[in-house]
Formats: C-alpha cells, sequence, structure tokens
C-alpha cells in the first residue's frame, strides 16, 4: 500500500537542529521512501492524505511505562511510595486477571495514541494479553515480562515465560526485551545470567535503576556498591541497556554509565510524584549520556500523554538548576525522538523523518489554539502543546487514528471493558 | 435570563474537602439560585442544557498573568531572564500600537476560555485596550495599568491613566486594581502612595514581588532590606495586596507575609522557565498564607492553561521536597478557586459552586480519555487533565463557549489578526 501525504509541513532533523519544510512525503507500505521530488508516476495507485496545516512529525517514543496499569490511574495519589505500592498498587495487581492486563494495555494505547506516541517500552507482569494487546493497537511496542528472583532458569519462571512469548508475537512491530525488575527484585547471578543470555540473544535489557534513595542505601549495604556499581560489575551494563529512573546517582554512577553507554529513560513526574525527586539530567547529559523520556505508568504519572512530560522535563530541571538554558525546546525532542531511537537499536529508523525510515508520523494540528500563533514550532511542543493536537497518527505506514477517530482500537469497547474492572478492584 | 442544567455532576467544597454529587442547578441571570429541589415553577421558563457525563465545577482563577502577550508564546525561549526581556520581550512591546493589545488580549482569552478559566488578574501596559478586550470576552477580569516612576501624581502618570480607564469600564465583571510594578520600577515614595490611594479607594494592589535573586539583592543593596520587608515598613502589604512570585524569600519574610495576610500569587513554570527556581510554596502554606496559582504571561510559560500548571504546580513541589504528601490535589484545586476568590475579595462568590455564588462555571467532559475511568475525578483534575477536557464555561450565567465553540468571540477573527501582528513584529 503506497501512501501520499501532500501540502503538510515536515518537521526534519539535519543532525544539529531541527527544520520545517514543505514537501510531499511518498510512503511505501511501512516505510518513508521519498520526501519530496515525487513524480505522477511515484504517485499513482497512492491513498493521498491532505495535511494541509498539519504538522507532520516522527511518532514520539515512551521509553519507560506498564501500559496495563492505564485503568488505576488517579487511584493512589498524594501517598509515599511505600503506602502507593504495598497498600494501594499490590492489592489490586494481586486479583488481576489475564483479561483485565490486556484492557489496561488497550485503555494505554488508547491515551498514548491520542496523544501523538506510537512507540512504547513496557515492563508487563502478564505474559502473553500484554503482547496481544499490543499487536491490535497496532503500534510500536518494545516489551518484557518482568523477571525476578535468584535463579534465571528456575523451571516455569518468568524468563521461560518471557521467551514463549517472545517466540509466539515477535513482528516487525514488536520486539522483546530482557526486562529483570531491579538489584533488589533479582539475584546478583541472576543479573549475570541476563547479561548473558542478552547478549546470546542479541537481545537489549531493560531495568529499574537508582530510582530511590532507599534502593540505594539497600544496595550499598547488601554490596558495599550503589546500584550503576553492583551491575557494572556484574557485566551487566552496556549499549543495549535501557536503565529507567536514575534519579539517586553519585558522579562515579555517571561516569560509568557514559562509560559503558548505557540508555537512561528519565520519568520526571513519577519520580516527583512518587518523592524521589529530580535526576541529574544536565549532569548526565554534560558527559554525553543518552538520555531519554518515559512517562513511567499512569498509576504514578497520571497519564501517559508525552507532551505533558515533555514540558514537565524542560521545566523541572530549569527550576532545579535555575538556568533557562537547562533542557532547550530541542533537546527535549531528542529525547522522545533520536535518543529513545538509538536506546532501541531503531536509529535512523524511527524518531525522525528521512527517506528509508518507518513511516511512524504524527499529525499535528497547526492551527489549534495552543499552538497558536506559529512562532516557533520547536518550541511550541515543548512549551505550549498538550497533546490534544494530535490529530492522526500513523504507525509503520499504516493510520491507527485518521481526524481523532481511531481506526484500529474499538474505543467504547474498551471503556466499557475498563469500567466492569474498575467495578471490580477499585 | 434562567438556565436549568440537568444530569451533571457537581464538584462541591463542603470547607474541608471536595465532594461530587448528581444535582441540579437553577441560575437565575448571574448567580447560582439553587442546587437540588429544583420545582417544575423554578423550571418554568428556563434554558436547559444537559450535562450528562459532565463535571460542572467552578471556573478557574488565574491570579496572575499579562494577557496582552499571548501573541508572543514561543517567540523568546531557553533564555536566560535579562537577554528574554531586553533582546526579545521589549523591543517588540516597544513597537506595539493599541490594537495589538487588544488582538493579543483577546487571543489570551481565547486560550483561557478554551482551558477553563473564568476569572484572571491581569496587569497590562495598555489603558482601555485590554480592558476593552476583557469586556467584549465577556470574562471576570481584575486589571489595571502597571505603574512605574517615581511619583504617582505625575501629571499624564500612569495612575492617571489607570483611573480613567477604571472610570470608563468598572463593572459587575471588569474590576480595577492598583498595579504598581516592582520594587525596582517604583520608588519607595510612589509606592506609599499606591497604598494610600488603594486604602481610600478600597482596591486591591498586585505586585511583582521577590521573583529573582538580583530583585532581592538590589533591594539589599538600595534599602538594606528584602523586598518584602521593604514592602511593609512603606505600609504597603495587607490583605488586599496581592504579590506575584515570591520566589526568592528568606523566614522572616514568610513570617511577615503571614502577618500581614499577603496574597501570593505563584507561577511555577514562568519562574522555572526565566531560571528563578521553586518558591518555597510549603514554607508559605505552612504557615497559613494564602497561595493561589497563576501562569504569568504566555511569554514565559508558553501557555495560559492552568490545568498544566495545577500538574506542574503539584509535581514541581513534590519533587522539591521529595514528598508526596507535597501540594496534594484538594490544596492545588483550591489554589485555583477558593484562595484566589479571597485574595481577589470574592470569597464564596466566585471559585466556589454554592446557593448564591456567580455562575462561573466550567463543564468538563468526564468521557475524555485523559480522565478516564473516574477513579478519583479531584486526582485526575490535577494529574491528568491536560485542559481539552473544557466543553463549555459560563460566567456569570452566560455561556462564553457551548460545546467547544465559542460563543461571543469571534475566534477565527482574533486568528487573522495576530497573523498580520505577528508578520509585523515577529
Amino acid at each position: 500500500m503506497k501512501h501520499l501525504i501532500k501540502n503538510g509541513t515536515l518537521l526534519l532533523w539535519n543532525g544539529t537542529e531541527y527544520s520545517l519544510e514543505q514537501k510531499e512525503l511518498l510512503i511505501n507500505n511501512s516505510v518513508i521512501e521519498k520526501i519530496g521530488g515525487i513524480t505522477p508516476e511515484d504517485a499513482e495507485l497512492c491513498e493521498v492524505t491532505d495535511a494541509e496545516n498539519k504538522l507532520i512529525m516522527p511518532g514520539l517514543i515512551n521509553l519507560h511505562t506498564h501500559v496495563y496499569m492505564n485503568f488505576m490511574k488517579n487511584s493512589a495519589d498524594d501517598l509515599p511510595f511505600n503506602n502507593w505500592l504495598f497498600d494501594r498498587i499490590l492489592p489490586i495487581e494481586s486479583k488481576l486477571n489475564k483479561d483485565d492486563f490486556y484492557w489496561g494495555t488497550m485503555l494505554g494505547c488508547i491515551e498514548m495514541l491520542r496523544t501523538g506516541t506510537t512507540s512504547y517500552l513496557d515492563m508487563h507482569i502478564c505474559e502473553n494479553e500484554c503482547a496481544q494487546a499490543a499487536m491490535d493497537s497496532g503500534m510500536r511496542a518494545f516489551m518484557g515480562k518482568c523477571i525476578r528472583g535468584e535463579d534465571l532458569y528456575e523451571k516455569d519462571g518468568d524468563f521461560s515465560k518471557a521467551l514463549e512469548e517472545q517466540e509466539k508475537y515477535e513482528s516487525d512491530l514488536i520486539k522483546f526485551v530482557l526486562s529483570p525488575h531491579s538489584v533488589y527484585a533479582c539475584s546478583e547471578k541472576m543479573l549475570s545470567q541476563v547479561a548473558d543470555e542478552a547478549e546470546k540473544r542479541n537481545m537489549l535489557k531493560h531495568i529499574h535503576m537508582s530510582e530511590s534513595k532507599k534502593e540505594v542505601d539497600d544496595c550499598l549495604e547488601k554490596y558495599g556498591k550503589t546500584p550503576v556499581d553492583f551491575l557494572e560489575s556484574s557485566g551487566f551494563l552496556d549499549e543495549k541497556t535501557i536503565a529507567a529512573h536514575c534519579v539517586k546517582l553519585n558522579s562515579n554512577d555517571i561516569d560509568i554509565l557514559r562509560n559503558r553507554k548505557v540508555n537512561v529513560a528519565t520519568n520526571p513526574s513519577s519520580n516527583a510524584k512518587l518523592c524521589n525527586g529530580i535526576a541529574p539530567v544536565s549532569e548526565m547529559l554534560r558527559e554525553g549520556v543518552n538520555v531519554c523520556l518515559g512517562t513511567d505508568s499512569a498509576a504514578s504519572n497520571n497519564t501517559l500523554n508525552m507532551f505533558r512530560e515533555m514540558n514537565i522535563f524542560s521545566l523541572i530541571h530549569k527550576a532545579k538548576k535555575e538556568d533557562a538554558t537547562t533542557l532547550s525546546a530541542t533537546e527535549v525532542l531528542k529525547s522522545v525522538s533520536i535518543n529513545p531511537a538509538k536506546a532501541l537499536g531503531m536509529k535512523d529508523e524511527i524518531g525522525i523523518i528521512r527517506e528509508g525510515s518507518k513511516a511512524d508520523l504524527i499529525f499535528v494540528d497547526l492551527k489549534a489554539n495552543s499552538l497558536f500563533p506559529n512562532n516557533n514550532v520547536v518550541s511550541s511542543l515543548c512549551y505550549s502543546a498538550n497533546g490534544s493536537e494530535v490529530e492522526s497518527v500513523m504507525v509503520g505506514g499504516k493510520f491507527l487514528m485518521k481526524g481523532r477517530q481511531l481506526t484500529v482500537i474499538d474505543e467504547e469497547r474498551v471503556y466499557f471493558e475498563i469500567d466492569k474492572i474498575c467495578r471490580k478492584y477499585l
């Protein structure tokens, strides 16, 4: 299937800065085949979309979330982390059945699509159902069942389930990632085993790291090392590692992240909301660490809206540093596109509009009141957009939302099922 | 004119907490006449609005802004305060003509209405035009021409213009406020004169106070006192004072704010964006200071969306304090409703839904994806809403937006005029 996108304004990246260009886009199946210079022959048999007054930009990438938790949003607020987790979240999770994970994930996919996210990295706890929902949503998903415990090869353990799931669901759009929970939920032995398996299987690794002071203190007590230092000595950290949070770091930790080329998924709203503070993002960027943005789950955010996350990301760090040049709009935009594409091993394939890249695109209404007047479009995406400006979304050359109508997900059905789930547990 | 609002969910305040109730509302001209218990006789000759699946809540109050600057949004970003002001903003302002202020204010009114703000406190620099726009928008506006200089009674100075404007425009919806710019733009003599005139005329005072380190340092050098201490000794501070910013405070300053019952308008996004840091809001709240929320201008925010401001307000302070109980959703909601109503001398008249209060109401779509599921509506307004959920807006019993269509402002005309202004100056 071929698409011709006419009259739109493209957000292009030249390696140093973003620019806007009025050019046509030719999409052939899942890939952007041509930008401009499209001949009448090229356009034959194309489905044509008029994108007048639309900004066409790369779909956003959410580099750390737990999508299934979407139905729990606003069910556990203004609480310290331990009360949040042990008194509210875990008691709910312990009761969920497989269908609940499916519908929770679908609800999260709706929120992501409606606010311009096309790819996400998911750490889930229910094999098959979260992957099935990702597949049914049409989104680009990177995911893995959360692995915990003493030995990776424990019979019927998380690892075997993660592999079974991979076998069943891996596709062009869905990729699996080994996802040990954290240094406090996995033994040293298991973390080394994960590192070995990831290398053998050429897989990415996704872990929570140095999220809270307690995590760091406990790790220091148990291993005499910070979580970063400990994971480095276990051979876990490399350029195929995505470490979520990285809030409580010392300067040696940051040196390790730089030297090992670890990708960091920072989650400013969740870190704020669960009282973990503000990550040393400026310091990581100064050292050249690849910093990417995530929302964490909607139970600790309470949305998967990456436009809102971009805004708070920039402002919270400007406020912390009392420096207005901290995290410019361009840096913020890179943290949801170019940087996470690299982290996911898809540099130049997603997070960017170029010939040969995947057609993962969002169409943003430049006439939306929030963005008007368009004095500086890159700034407005960071400082003025609220996510509601996203009008259409395409993943791998297929429209998943067009004119604000979801084309693949049956939104009413999802709401109906979520209503039932909330009545049951909340 | 009478309105009957049926089938909606009301957000009510009982003095301690918010609750949701399914009750009908009877509005008689500008006032809420009855909540529930509405008889067929009451409902005779009413215009009836069905508010099924809508949350009806008090319109939000933005307690510090400069509305006319709305067309400058995203024209000066990622810059330190001095470059922002002297290299970008002032050169633009110096060229503006009266019409530009009018259209800039109208654009800001559109953004406020579309995101649920019904009242705002405006410090402007162009007599008549900003008030005319406020009047034409139908919003509830508190405003004053910014006063600067050595002597309040200077011939043809800001004060005389401010009074002329008041004479011409004051109404049930538009109230005037004496608005000396700051301790660095006004002499000691002038600030005392303003305090005397405000007392004599029973007017509110609105001033920028302790926004930046430089302001405090300069004031210490010039007067040997902090701005708060200096204004207190000038007899300026009282419960009819609204002090914007209050970022750089010491504990003695906070004691003065409490003792003098000064109302504080905090602007977290603007303070972050212009590198002034994070105000000591928890400390002020602990002392019982009346803390209210504002956006400042869209040139330093870059939006007048109070839902986004509520979210960042809560999160930035939770992050700063590393305490999840800081600024609960209820406290945040009060800071845009009950607290600013008190600051504006309209306690129980606006910012609350009760019999006898003004019918300044917003209708929020509870089926919006961002708010769904509605596990906790107060939380969702603070942590999940992005402003696009506002479907209808009523000020003083008159719909200014209904079903997302503006009913009073000609939106296309405003955009047309703003386009011209931007082409001229930006």
